[in-house]
């Protein structure tokens, strides 16, 4: 089966003009097929200071009201998404910036929790991978924003995280996919004090080990989680890393690679 | 050849959600390929309004200075457009929403006269028929927000009425196209002040003579110029009414048709 890189990058890239260059000028390098899903960055939340509309913040997710989520659309689906295809653009690498409401691609609906209200925040159901394929196969990179709808008329703020994870594996039918996240440390160190620790190959079992020794611990957990879960469901492999050594990650050189063994 | 609807919406549209919902059900419901071009009604300014950004308007044109640029791109290519396909695709209507830059759509270059900055406004120099035809061909109905770039990593705000001209002029090779401009009137009026007095059809012998007899004046003035030099670059007629009433401006029933001979 033919490539497809999945990437999802941060507010640490999307944040700072330079490592968002350094890896746009990467990204449009790779001759495989190839889509990025991106966050917001710091921009929503200064927006949403500037325009006096308050934060808040559960169990470290913000409560997208009705506000909020009108600011996340405009940042995510406007400013940032529209700013990276005219990067991309420039570096003769033709993109096309999407929602999940841009045909169809990502259906979600509100998520609902007893006791906690999450506002308008969306759980993906279903990605449209008719619609991704066709405008792969038109030689498009795409640029997702972390925007979804659920088809009754109603945007939602969707994690990136998710939505890459979704398209990856919705798309591994048809390519084998590498999803690459982008992290600030060059990879899943073995000692958190030392950046030289990276463990360059992560398995079932060694995560394992690791995680009863406690060396990985923390945030680090759900994240690697979740990487283990998309190679099990179909995903070629999962990379994690610093997105401005896109080239090193994909040759191997840089970043941890999950795999299902 | 296929028919193909271009249709521009603007302000009056936008701002009214009610007025939004009534167009969108009629334009949803037209069987032939189908294409909106939207301007930002006044959520544009009233974001610069609440974030400080003093507007400049020269000649009853924005100024788009930086701040103003990243103001029109959050709202145009991200608030209004997203809505709007979130509720084409609660009506069952397939649509994306692009900017200028998303499949290298629109290119543009920075406007410079001598003497005015008019800052990052664009002028449109080439429209990307290929990807339009793709879109249209694989059923999507599309939703394009006035920002343009320069392929040299320059966002640009650019005239909605023009895209949808530059729009319908270059997809005329491929498609009978029918121009839409939406009004705040039923149509060109014979007078002003009655809105009965809609002229159904003007071709350009008796819009010669409207214009000599001061019956069309002002701002219709470059409008009508705009519509009448469509028509002679091939695009197969234009209409002038209200986008609440797209049946009837389609079925002939309302609105004002320009027509070349």
């Amino acid at each position: 089966m033919e490539s497809l890189y999945v990437i999802k990058i941060g507010g640490n890239i999307i944040d700072d003009e330079l490592l968002l260059t350094a890896f746009l000028k990467k990204f449009a390098a790779i001759k495989s097929k190839k889509l990025i899903v991106h966050g917001g960055g710091k921009l929503a939340t200064r927006m949403a200071e500037k325009l006096g509309i308050p934060q808040q913040i559960i169990d470290g997710r913000r409560i997208t009201d009705a506000e909020t989520l009108k600011i996340v659309i405009m940042v995510y689906a406007g400013y940032v998404n529209k700013n990276i295809v005219a990067e991309l653009q420039s570096l003769l690498c033709n993109a096309a910036g999407i929602s999940g409401a841009d045909g169809n691609s990502i259906l979600s609906h509100k998520r609902e929790r007893a006791g906690i209200d999450y506002g308008f925040a969306g759980d993906v159901d279903r990605v449209n991978t008719g619609w991704f394929n066709q405008l792969l196969e038109n030689g498009l990179a795409l640029v997702v924003a972390p925007i979804t709808h659920d088809g009754k008329n109603q945007l939602l703020n969707t994690n990136a995280d998710t939505i890459a994870q979704e398209i990856a594996k919705s798309m591994s039918s048809f390519y084998n996919v590498t999803l690459i996240y982008s992290f600030e440390k060059p990879g899943v160190l073995l000692d958190v004090e030392d950046e030289n620790s990276v463990i360059k190959i992560l398995h079932t079992g060694y995560y394992g080990e690791l995680k009863e020794s406690k060396k990985i611990f923390g945030g680090m957990i759900p994240k690697l989680d979740n990487a283990f879960a998309s190679v099990r469901q179909g995903v070629y492999k999962v990379i994690i890393g610093k997105a401005e050594d896109l080239d090193q990650l994909i040759n191997g050189k840089s970043g941890t690679t999950i795999s299902h063994e």
